[in-house]
């Protein structure tokens, strides 16, 4: 690829960002868009249009991105995306300091000199750009006093790094703390987790062992506790009780908009069997279900309890104190931890035993370990066994479809690489199941250990892989020759991969943010859905919903462009404002989706942030081991945080319901029954 | 050295520990020696002979030594040795299970085969055993089907070690926790340390500020603080006050003892200026200075408050939580530790700043880091120019001395090793003095850094340093001819170095616990200065004073043995009824000891073993990283401990007294003055 063609395939993303951008534009200002456009804010109840009027200015977007502060940001979306963009606003300054000192000072230095012609070295510059290259450190000769300079801009990075991240620090960690002492009633605040319970005596019940376990420690402050019970069956009851009463209201809708009454088949999927009259079998059905699950809850709270709780305090200073202590003399019995928020709990993940969760743990590092090392080889065995030849000759059928040319043509263009696409769909994917398997028992935590799982697979085999490996594949003949020519080898051959990262970053950055803005699938999806599936208002709302900023594969991406911009910012500092625009087109974006978009599926006030300044520090090539110090104000509440005044008394019935399972909430609505079900488990000797 | 001369060395270091322990026999008897053997016993309160007579079996200490409890042992010298025995004697049983089935299987294994003289391999077997060579895997055949035993012989010594430590962490943690719940009232169960205290407001005393922080957190527990002051000033009119209070009592003995009134000269070191009489004068000056403590008590209380501070609770619970949470959100503020014993506090180290303590963490480490691999520069640099020649050029007016025969052959023998063994010598004070200058706040977490410290320098000087070293001088000419080479001639000398390190183990403890045992250095020092120098019971009490087992140098010993021991076990299975002599032998003297001589200077409850456990993992080359969550029961009181209930209510006022420091007691009895003194600092606004 030479100059100009970098430069068209630059031109060519920048056009498709414009068109997308007018696109947004366009649709967003229709009425029936504006659930797929401005979703977060109608379920807020507020008006989709900022002022309520749909006909202003339709780049509006950005001014309200621009003057919306970090308090509208924290009260629409919550502390964890203020802090995403303080990173990115970090991010942003650390490339912009740089660039300031760097593009100024470097790329004259490098312009006039000649390393590049001087040392006949034509070999590096096939395959990249001249003119690019002549701007970077590989026009430098080698020895050449100039190197200084390049030297002494290392350090003004990693400066700006330290200072701008430990800025950032303080920043996030106030937020934090803003939010921890908020005098709203939470009630992940009241709570804590306790696994690894030891096995009961005989004659005493869980329940039993867990409250008088805590009051004996916190007989002052101890409220009641939630024993886990297993709920496979329950939830199954609930599943179909659920799946039933959307059919029902789907069938009454049916019925309105028609004025017949919808049939249904009683048999396998709705296909066969008797044909009967839908609300009448659904309300038969409905009610059978409820009976069941009102016994099956009785069962399941009485004699299916695990040994796992959620114990609960009449205060948050107890709560933090607990979290953070030792409870056990023994390393595999009642490990106390801090209680998720009750909508993030993985209630199968809460029974697993000490042991069996660093066995777990380890077998999933390997497991990553060897996809991340060896994910190449099953791929490369797919690619090579889907051939258009091997597709006629074991696929015979196809034939007809495939023959034809333009199908012919892209096939040819795509079938080598339909696994590899696949494969990094569906990465994501596997990376949290993985991460879930580890026996994590919050979301937010399993977002984070998937995004950093995505984070080394990205970082290795894209930065890595193409740098080392590039390097290595075009200076093969020359190592067996001689083996110490190995490392001058590496170093002077990452220069010349700075161009490859150049082009990365550039075309990444236009399309993705240009598709993310204008939300042209999901819109396409729900007016498909809308027209053709959803009956019920349910359904439609189900078909708009935007869910989550989806961290575990956005930060990754940062990381890796942040990486390789820090990585070759001094190299070839060319590569700078390429970085500044990715992360300042990445704000103003993710700024209007953040507002008006996506809805935070849960909130842990900012615990993704030491992952984020230890991967920037890492980006530096420097790690700091007392980085790992900080740490803790994430972990864990500051007791100082936690004994702020409250606005109100916390009612603690209300936080202790706030964590018990949907398939355990007696269906009846009569309070009396409610109590008495749940007793059983948690309300004999409480202190209520 | 052959197989004969190796011989010759046992015999006589057993015959030396035989005199040595004869000797021990016959001089613990006499009553007047009875203040050296028996010291602990003696402070106790106990009768120094068991049932009261001495003219008992000379040998019935061994007797007493097996049929002594470990109750005894943990009532009469603490937590700490009682975990030492437990040490000691798991690793006595992993070399006796070890040998017990290494010995008969892989001896006569070795011993038929003759790889040894097959190879031609005569270069190893110079300097070292031919004998025993044959009864190592030296001696096996490259790709010999022997093999496979030895093997498998690594993994029963594997799985012994685990199975063993994992019942011995069972058991410690059992040790530690019944003496944490004991219901005896101690002070530092009630107390926790506050570091790095923000700057006060102005206004604010630093007083009212650790007071209303802390009440505000745990309002109902709070007890009372007491904030650390810069003592420097009073400690010194302390010291010269305690001096010559001595002085006094001294004069005193002497004027009862000869009938006349003795004098002093009241300038320099009383070697000039007036003579008067010492009693009147030291009585005058104790007034004089009793006054200046007085006020120089106050000025420090009121004025010299510094950033940190002891905060004590009412309850063992909430200083148990507080000490393992975190307490700010900023890490450099409010860090809060549990407290030590006050006996063991290190003032001088409690205010250094947060990032001061860092810093100088590095710094000690890359000064250990130089000091492990140098030191045998400046010590090679010293020896070669302390030689005979030198002497007498240097410093003729020596000439006469050196030239002696007698003197001079002794000096030729140790000259060039002087430095090195007065290095040695030192070692351990200046791996205290480096532990110390961390910024750690506790006497027995000093000993537990620089016992590390110690253990990383024996290993790599001694093991690693003789194993690698000798190998690559040896050979090195055979790896410049290839490379290739090193690694499998590490292998194959490793074994035949084993025969160096069988001497090492074999000599070094006949002679050190036979020296242990008889006391003979501390026993002369004794006589010497009760004959010559003291004069009163405080000096003679002084003199015998046994200090405490110093597990500084001992315990890091002990773990260069086993890791010899362990990692040579399967290549040289003699080397094992060696160590299992060592640590039978040392079981048998220290528990003498620790009965009878020593007296423990702290109590950390066996904190040492997550120490130990984890070197005897690494010297089964297998680094667990799952240790490290064992840590956790050792670094904390585990909260079902802390909250068992107490013999008496606790009486906050003498624990809170117990951590003040001796210069800041006032010297006069009434309690209303010492009352009215302190209460400027801890006394207002407390729940007293």
């Amino acid at each position: 690829m030479d100059f100009s063609s970098f430069l068209t395939s630059l031109g060519t993303s920048f056009v498709i960002f414009v068109v997308l951008m007018l696109l947004f534009a366009w649709l967003s200002r229709k009425p029936g868009n504006a659930v797929v456009y401005y979703p977060n804010r109608i379920l807020k109840g507020l008006e989709p249009w900022e002022g309520g009027s749909r006909t202003r200015n339709p780049f509006s977007w950005i001014r309200e991105a621009f003057s919306s502060t970090e308090r509208d940001v924290i009260n629409i979306s919550g502390v964890d995306t203020a802090v995403y963009f303080v990173f990115l606003s970090t991010v942003l300054g650390i490339l912009v300091l740089s660039g300031i000192v760097l593009l100024p000072v470097l790329l004259p230095i490098a312009a006039t000199d000649d390393g590049l012609t001087r040392n006949g070295n034509t070999t590096t510059s096939k395959g990249t750009f001249n003119d690019l290259d002549k701007l970077s450190m590989a026009n430098i000769e080698e020895k050449s006093p100039k190197l200084w300079a390049f030297l002494i801009a290392v350090y003004w990075v990693s400066v700006v790094t330290y200072v701008l991240s430990w800025k950032a620090y303080k920043h996030v960690s106030a937020l934090r703390a803003n939010a921890l002492m908020s005098p709203e009633v939470r009630p992940e605040q009241f709570a804590v987790l306790v696994r690894d319970l030891p096995n009961v005596t005989p004659g005493q019940t869980r329940k039993d062992q867990v409250d008088s376990y805590f009051r004996s420690i916190y007989p002052d402050t101890f409220y009641r506790s939630l024993v886990v019970t297993n709920n496979k069956k329950v939830d199954k009851i609930w599943g179909e009780l659920e799946g039933y009463k959307k059919k029902l209201a789907r069938a009454e809708a049916v019925c309105e908009g028609s004025k017949t009454r919808p049939t249904t088949r009683t048999g396998f999927l709705g296909l066969c069997g008797k044909q009967v009259d839908s609300i009448e079998y659904y309300n038969e059905k409905i009610k059978e279900l409820t009976q069941k699950l009102e016994a099956e809850q009785k069962v399941t709270l009485r004699e299916k309890q695990l040994g796992s709780a959620l114990v609960f305090f009449t205060n948050r200073v107890t709560a933090a104190l607990a979290a953070q202590s030792l409870h056990a003399q023994m390393v595999d019995r009642w490990t106390v931890t801090e209680a998720p928020e009750p909508r993030e709990l993985i209630w199968s993940n809460l029974t697993i035993k000490f042991f069996e969760r660093i066995v777990r743990q380890y077998i999933i590092y390997i497991v990553v370990f060897l996809t991340i090392v060896f994910y190449i080889i099953p791929i490369g065995f797919i690619s090579a066994i889907t051939t258009l030849e091997n597709l006629r000759k074991f696929l015979p059928f196809l034939k007809p479809i495939i023959d034809r040319n333009e199908i012919k043509t892209v096939l040819e263009a795509y079938l080598p690489q339909l696994a590899l696409i696949v494969f990094l769909a569906l990465l994501p994917m596997f990376l949290l199941f993985l991460s879930k398997m580890e026996g994590i028992p919050s979301g937010s935590h399993v977002i984070r250990a998937a995004s950093g799982k995505y984070f080394y697979f990205s970082v290795l085999n894209v930065f890595i892989g193409v740098t080392i490996g590039g390097t290595l594949f075009r200076t093969m003949k020359s190592i067996e020759e001689n083996p110490n020519s190995l490392v001058p080898l590496l170093a002077k051959s990452l220069p010349v991969n700075a161009t490859f990262f150049l082009t990365f970053v550039a075309l990444k950055f236009f399309v993705g943010y240009g598709l993310e803005l204008s939300r042209i699938v999901p819109l396409i999806i729900y007016h498909l859905q809308r027209k053709y599936l959803c009956k019920t208002e349910a359904e439609i709302r189900a078909a708009w919903f935007p869910g989550d900023i989806s961290y575990a594969t956005r930060v990754p991406t940062d990381m890796l462009v942040i990486t390789i911009v820090l990585c070759y910012s001094v190299i070839a500092p060319v590569i700078i404002p390429f970085g500044v625009l990715y992360f300042a087109l990445g704000w103003l974006v993710l700024r209007n989706q953040a507002l008006k978009v996506y809805v935070p599926a849960y909130e842990s006030y900012g615990r993704m942030w030491p992952h984020m300044h230890n991967r920037i520090m890492g980006a530096l090539l420097l790690y700091q081991v007392t980085i790992k110090k900080f740490y803790n104000a994430f972990c864990h509440t500051a007791l100082e945080v936690a004994c702020q005044e409250l606005k109100q008394t916390p009612n603690m019935e209300q936080i202790f319901r706030s964590y018990i399972p949907p398939s355990l909430i007696s269906q009846k609505q009569e309070d009396g029954q409610l109590e008495d079900a749940l007793s059983r488990v948690s309300g004999t000797g409480s202190s209520v």
